[in-house]
């Protein structure tokens, strides 16, 4: 499908996977409404995650599929999945299994601010709790 | 840099844009705290976002740098920039300017959902109110 008023306006879903074969899927907690993540599935993370109702990704560091909580057993599954105007960026609101969605050991992997400064831009914590040991959990 | 734990446990703002260069960016209504659009920046329209305080981007099919609001009028003024664990995606928490911030006159880019069905996954619109003319606004 390529017909923009069908995408935009139409019942079809037809997700816009870009030329590496991946769309952008940004992920929020669906009780707090926080941004917990952003991640990026390619065609078979995002079946998965539909059939199953938990959220798989693929990595593109490790160039593979994941579970996400494969490891650390934080799963997070999918309360509702909303597509954008485009079709080409996915939003999923998710129950987030365990302290937190990210690797870190933070609730949030969004831990860090960004503000304008003399020398550039800098960061600083924010929300940077670590809620689990990254050594424990991600054990093996 | 290229260093992981500097990447994750830094405060030096090190973008990292893709092959592309570009970079994910996911904006939020500072307010309600609900998911708007997800766009990108290059590098120009980052440095312009910082130094402006109002949201720029690079839009892939126009491959141009966009400002956003330079034709609606419907300017994101940013109350915060974040950037995530592995600094290849922002968050940037904004003073939506207007009644929204879809080119369709929609709140948010985000007004239909996915649901799995029998015959495939199909899409229901929600939150699609349109708030205004994209016909006006955008008149050239």
């Amino acid at each position: 499908m390529s017909n923009k008023s069908e995408i935009e306006e139409g019942l079809a879903f037809a997700p816009q996977f870009g030329g590496d074969g991946l769309i952008t899927a940004v992920v929020t907690d669906i009780k707090s409404g926080e941004l917990l993540m952003v991640a990026h599935m390619n065609a078979e993370a995002l079946r998965k995650t539909i059939e199953s109702g938990e959220a798989w990704y693929y990595s593109r560091s490790r160039k593979a599929l994941w579970k996400k909580g494969e490891s650390s057993g934080h799963v997070q599954r999918v309360v509702e999945l909303r597509v954008d105007c485009d079709q080409d960026a996915l939003w999923l609101k998710v129950e987030q299994e365990g302290p937190g969605a990210c690797h870190t050991g933070r609730r949030s992997c969004f831990y860090r601010k960004v503000e304008a400064g003399e020398g550039g831009a800098r960061l600083s914590f924010v929300d940077a709790d670590r809620l689990f040991d990254p050594k424990v959990v991600y054990r093996k």
